[in-house]
């Protein structure tokens, strides 16, 4: 029931319903002092008028004004009673209302993401079952900054087996995501005395934004239908790391040719280099079997970085790295300084591969993505014969060149009217080259049953005329 | 079954059982590379020669030398054969064992965990379940980087009711764990102009690097009786921000004193500067109920700090920041560049406080600690009736001076030979101000059923005739 008081011209509604009556009570006084119906500098009622006010002891009044001096609400002044603090009152800035975010088109066929919709849920809450069944209690405590060794055995298996990664559990190093691993490899490097670190002139905004924030220089080298021109690093001044995706390059598509491969080994083990190896979707490649990782060419210059992101699901933030023994040290000392994901998610993907499963739902998916894939080059060869399709063989997007007079901006507002989301490959450029006006699509995104309106409204957009 | 094969000089072990052959044979010539048993430079055996001697098709075999030169490990010459890639072998560096960690002693008494064992795992498996049931397929995509909005809200009602924090769900950022918090907010403060950043004088030393790693540079500021002398920040040239313990200062023990507080409220208003209120523990106050958060005070001078891992476990890598408006953008610029919890950690913990299971964790937990505190207190008072001790009304830790003449690392060892593990105060120690040898003993660690040895023999190290 509300009450009103009004005493020492202060005048407010307490409404105390029964029982902790006293923590309602300091709470109903802070909002007040909050609200500025306290103003600072005005004198509270004594306790024991308030308390035949409000019709509670005086004692409960007495602590409520005690408790609230402890917090720095109230000044108690000796023999002269409690004042609201000059200097606590202040008007909280009013909160905007949450942000409500536009909401999205309807089908999206923008790059880097999975079906979503396709999550093993069921499997994982066994697999967490399990894991939270297992786990000893320690594991609950502060972790191993490299990471839980059940899932640093689990992945070094993997890798070895599905992506052909020199591994060692002790050698792994358990990431939120690739940004945390970036992040991580940059402190690394940086302490390595690196400054500057080449990455493709085609990437991942993001990417060059991390290394910039942790103190390096990004250095755009040109990308070609044979991967990145790793061949030019030597043109370079003072390089010192490579940032590269081997195996499908980010956006364009190309797999980097042998000779490359071999290029950017000779420049590491020459200049004392490291490469940075980003196999973001190295196990989904369609028309043959995948390129192995090129880490185990050379374990002592390349950093491998992979991810559940593209395999499972963005959400799980989980990314790991497999450092070479020289940045190992430095790498470590970087990840203490931040976070890691949480233990039961890390016991939770330990049992997911040691189980099988892991595999299961890739190859699972691989065949989902590549019928996708097919329906959409299809569509797509149907609809404009003469386009330019790159990046086909694998992953889960194909850049696709725009008909002669339509611009990017043009096919991305064309796309919103349609309900599509689409980006165009100027978002992912970094350096000075240049290319036709294209399209990054991605076909992971739309759920199955939304696929083929999601393709159709594509090729309407496409149609120039 | 094994078999052998000699040709051009390589003689190499093969073993090829059915199935997979193609897969099994590359696996075996990576291998023979990587361990130098396939020299660089050396010539492959011709595929016909070779899939006669393996009885394998030949096809086989070319295809397994074609992925491996699209690999880069051999190299193809026209017209003559394949090659071992002269720049590609090099022997993997031996990887060492998984190092094993030297066994921990039985008992643990250092501060900084809660009660592992007690981690309610069949009510978070609940929760678990909950939150994959009822997420939508957007829940597994690239999340906020401010965090899920079903746990901001959450954490928004909790912060306020529990703790008193001026908290809406637009201004918590959910982060892995106090470490990438503190990443967070030393980022967001260097975008802000801040260089230096006042810390404690005695704080956790994990603290002081972070900020130092995030460019900034930290000041000791003194610690009495009446927690951090804020009062004293005026004189320390051009500190933007100070990170306090106010709730219970972490290790000494006490709390902000009331007058502190607005002190340091008005230092941060009159210069612009901010407070970063580590809220570690402020859940566990046993005799009287909590001293409610600073932030609300002055939310727009305050960042507020939060984890999960004292009221619940480290291992789950849960933290959150309440942060005021003009440092909001920096503190998600930042946020954006490294990685958070999983999503299904935030659905779950949303789920966890929102059925009010967060709450009665707390509770049971806080009864808990407060016997064992009320335990270890007795015992200590029992044998040392002239030690001080420090910080006992809150928080899983209290200051226990050492007897004249043992230093903290005599303690330590003698702790050692008994099983139990102990840290010294001077661990924790970061400018110049100097106390009383002492250790720090924490009192959430140790399994309930492992408490009394525990005691008894921390009571024993510290007999020191």
């Amino acid at each position: 029931m509300p009450r009103a008081w009004a005493n020492s011209g202060v005048n407010l509604h307490v409404e105390l319903s029964g029982g902790r009556r006293r923590v309602e009570l300091e709470t109903a006084l802070r909002e007040a002092v909050r609200s500025g119906r306290l103003p600072a500098g005005s004198r509270l009622p004594p306790t024991r008028a308030l308390a035949a006010d409000l019709d509670v002891a005086r004692n409960t009044v007495a602590a409520a004004y005690a408790q609230l001096v402890a917090e720095g609400w109230f000044e108690a002044r000796q023999g002269a009673g409690t004042w609201v603090a000059r200097r606590a009152a202040a008007a909280a800035p009013t909160p905007r209302p949450l942000s409500g975010d536009p909401r999205p088109p309807r089908y999206d066929l923008r790059p880097g993401s999975p079906d979503l919709a396709a999550f093993p849920r069921a499997d994982w809450l066994r697999a967490t079952q399990r894991a939270l069944r297992s786990a000893a209690a320690e594991a609950f405590g502060y972790p191993d900054p490299r990471g839980r060794n059940e899932l640093r055995a689990a992945l070094a298996g993997y890798l070895a087996r599905a992506r052909g990664v020199d591994a060692t559990a002790e050698r792994v190093i358990i990431c939120s995501g690739f940004a945390q691993a970036l992040a991580i490899v940059a402190g690394a490097l940086r302490a390595h005395g690196t400054s500057r670190v080449a990455i493709e002139s085609f990437a991942h905004p993001g990417h060059a934004a991390a290394l910039t924030a942790s103190g390096l220089t990004a250095v755009a080298l040109g990308v070609d239908d044979d991967g990145a021109r790793v061949d030019d690093i030597d043109e370079i001044d003072g390089v010192g790391a490579a940032l590269i995706t081997p195996a499908h390059q980010f956006p364009l598509g190309p797999t980097l040719a042998p000779q490359r491969r071999l290029a950017a080994i000779e420049w590491a083990r020459g200049s004392g280099g490291f490469i940075i190896e980003d196999d973001y979707d190295g196990e989904f490649r369609y028309d043959r079997q995948p390129i192995g990782a090129m880490q185990a060419l050379a374990p002592e210059r390349v950093v491998y970085a992979g991810t559940a992101s593209k395999s499972l699901a963005p959400g799980l933030r989980l990314g790991w790295l497999v450092v070479p023994p020289s940045l190992a040290e430095a790498a470590l000392e970087a990840k203490r300084l931040t976070d890691g994901p949480s233990t039961l998610d890390q016991l939770t993907m330990a049992e997911f591969i040691g189980a099988g499963t892991y595999d299961r739902h890739i190859r699972r998916a691989r065949l989902v993505y590549r019928r996708r894939r097919d329906r959409l080059v299809r569509a797509l060869e149907h609809r404009r014969p003469d386009a330019r399709i790159g990046g086909a063989a694998a992953g889960m997007h194909v850049v696709v060149e725009l008909p002669r007079r339509m611009s990017e901006k043009d096919a991305v507002a064309r796309g919103l009217e349609r309900g599509v989301a689409l980006e165009g490959l100027g978002e992912y450029r970094l350096g000075e080259q240049r290319r036709s006006q294209a399209l990054v699509i991605g076909y992971g995104t739309p759920a199955e049953h939304a696929f083929s309106t999601a393709v159709a409204r594509l090729c309407a957009v496409l149609s120039a005329d």
